[in-house]
């Protein structure tokens, strides 16, 4: 049916169909399909009787409060309450620091609406996480690429990107989304050192930080940032913006995030935010505060830890025995996903296809190439499914890659 | 602290600065204050039981899609929920015309970034919805008013609004915020066939139409306008894209809203909704649906009707007899809101300014005319206080009132 709304698009619409990924996934969504293709937390492991003491203990308490309109700002228990574990990993803010976003996806959002004019560039990791670059192309922005490899952002390459004179960085720096890797210390201190000689700042976007199941926690880019700029360390320098969410932590479908930033860009982030959706849900905050406090949140981060690790293990085992050999893959320390190489010449999203005639499924990695690129790249992700069913999925995916890669030679 | 930041924020955040009213809603927070500033539902009548039962019920029941991520276009049953209650008021619409949305706002927010290049014109009447403007100032709209009398838009003055070559008309038709007027049913046919001569198509933002508390219900202009087109008058043209709330029928904390667009339309607006917060919270799509089925959202749209014209009537009463003749004011037949004329000259502004003093607040008019004017005009909010504060807050504002038109003599 034409109607008179089909002549009147606006420009950016352009760049904002529905991705191929997203019509790929729906294919993935047959019930009989094993999809390692999701970005989904682990159902089993969701806190859902706390919710529920939760929810009834707000509501009790708190009744009216939670069903009514509240500050763009957050809810300023979980404000205060994030703003402590901040310290944790060594920084000091202020509540004034915190804005509480629906999701990350809205924090990428504000951040494109405050900052970005059509054309901006951004300096992003090749390949990066495919929700950025979906918020920003609503704002115009363009993409200058930067390689990875296990260590994350070759810091080697960024100084050429920073001389396009991006508007700033943006970074996943631990268990990238999709490449699993992570940055290490060393390149994060060249990152904010370069960072700060040419006077571009950086976003650090954190969703799994403290999904690690290894090795040994590095300090935030934020972090860095502030012991660079001298004398007090522990004081936020504003340089970066650092965002991170609960989904991770407790679950998705709250959708509960945060930002944290200078207080003035904060209150730009605000008046964006108020524009935008008013505030993020009274109700959910408050749960969420009361699901978290007296030590719960970090208790369930332990079980989320510990699911994963088994899940990661799972699959590093079943991939090692069951990929054929001209295959790679990363071996992230923490997070939900490694990154899978085929052999070059290969094409990803025809390995799809034929994945999904076995009932098995991937992101192919070109989508997470702004630029182009990594076509013969797998996103794989090993949060969502249990134990056996990675090692049944992994095992028919063996199957198609053998399939493919020995029929070609 | 200055941080390279400060030198980044894009053009459009020149016309989103924190508003004069937000400024001025700020002083009417002190508690001893009696605020008819708010736009605030009543809280004595949020369902907080069954809220508490619903959150019980679905995380009960199921919890792990509870608080999973979910699909962009909303929880199915609840849309299925609105399709259903859609064609009580005349009008045939399937899923695929529905999208659930993060609170209204968000609804104004994506049509503005699905259709809004930067300089297009809006029809708007005069006054109009604040929150409108707001959202579509971020993507740099102008607006073209239509003056308002006690009957809505003068319809009469449109046509030179539509000469303009707007993208589309923006109306209010019942118990407009904040004027209270509804717009007749002559007007609204009139609105239609301009429109139709015209090419331009409509946006029907209604969250106050099911809080009628007297006089007879009008039929939407979406249902008109698929009249109009004729044939068929219960299959919706297109033409309109309707709007409503949860916010003011079980309660704003929880963020929903919905928007009713062709398929096409829909489809750009999740696309959009996508890039700017995924979804909207799967925990409480669910709840809101549970809270509502079997007959509760009706019986507790009663509910809120009772207290509003309650209400509405003890603010009438207490103006008729507690305001100066000098002043007049609009009796509107539902919603939450009437609006103060008061002489030609008056600045309400400062009003506000000395009833803050005597501990009252309303909210100027002038912040609801895009194009300037209505400086003797303000916005009173009957929902939220209860009637003997409506009473006392009356009384103060009359005194106010009296102090001022009889100083100025």
């Amino acid at each position: 049916m034409q109607t008179p709304w089909e002549y009147r698009y606006a420009h950016r619409m352009k760049r904002m169909g529905s991705s191929i990924i997203r019509e790929l996934l729906k294919l993935t969504q047959q019930p009989e399909i094993i999809s390692f293709a999701g970005g989904l937390p682990a159902p089993e492991v969701f806190p859902v009787k706390e919710f529920q003491a939760a929810c009834n203990t707000v509501l009790e308490q708190h009744g009216a409060q939670a069903l009514q309109y509240s500050t763009t700002e957050g809810y300023q228990p979980l404000r205060a309450m994030i703003a402590e574990r901040s310290v944790r990993y060594g920084i000091n803010i202020g509540l004034d620091n915190i804005l509480i976003t629906s999701g990350s996806q809205q924090a990428l959002d504000l951040v494109g609406r405050v900052f970005l004019n059509r054309g901006d560039r951004i300096v992003v990791e090749n390949p990066t996480y495919l929700g950025a670059i979906q918020a920003w192309n609503a704002y115009g922005a363009e993409y200058i690429t930067v390689p990875v490899d296990e260590h994350g952002m070759l810091t080697s390459e960024l100084e050429k990107a920073l001389r396009t004179g991006p508007k700033f960085i943006y970074v996943l720096p631990n268990f990238q989304n999709p490449s699993g890797a992570t940055l290490s210390l060393e390149r994060r201190k060249e990152l904010v050192e370069l960072a700060d000689h040419y006077g571009v700042p950086i976003i650090e976007d954190d969703p799994y930080g403290q999904l690690r199941f290894e090795g040994d926690h590095i300090s935030p880019v934020s972090v860095l940032d502030s012991e660079f700029r001298g004398g007090n360390g522990n004081a936020y320098s504003g340089n970066v913006i650092y965002m991170s969410t609960f989904s991770k932590l407790l679950a998705p479908g709250i959708r509960l995030a945060w930002v944290v930033a200078p207080k003035n860009v904060i209150r730009k982030l605000v008046a964006a935010k108020q524009a935008e959706d008013l505030h993020t849900s009274t109700l959910n905050q408050m749960v969420a505060y009361e699901v978290s406090r007296d030590g719960f949140l970090d208790e369930h981060i332990e079980v989320i830890r510990k699911t994963y690790h088994e899940r990661r293990d799972v699959m590093l085992e079943a991939m090692e025995e069951l990929f054929p050999p001209e295959v790679s893959w990363t071996h992230p320390e923490g997070g939900m996903f490694l990154f899978g190489v085929l052999p070059e010449g290969m094409d990803a999203a025809k390995v799809l296809e034929l994945a999904i005639e076995k009932k098995v499924a991937f992101v192919p990695g070109f989508a997470f190439h702004p630029t182009g690129g990594g076509e013969n790249t797998m996103r794989i992700n090993f949060s969502y499914s249990s134990p056996e069913i990675i090692r049944e999925g992994i095992m028919r995916l063996g199957t198609v890659l053998k399939e493919e890669i020995y029929k070609k030679k």
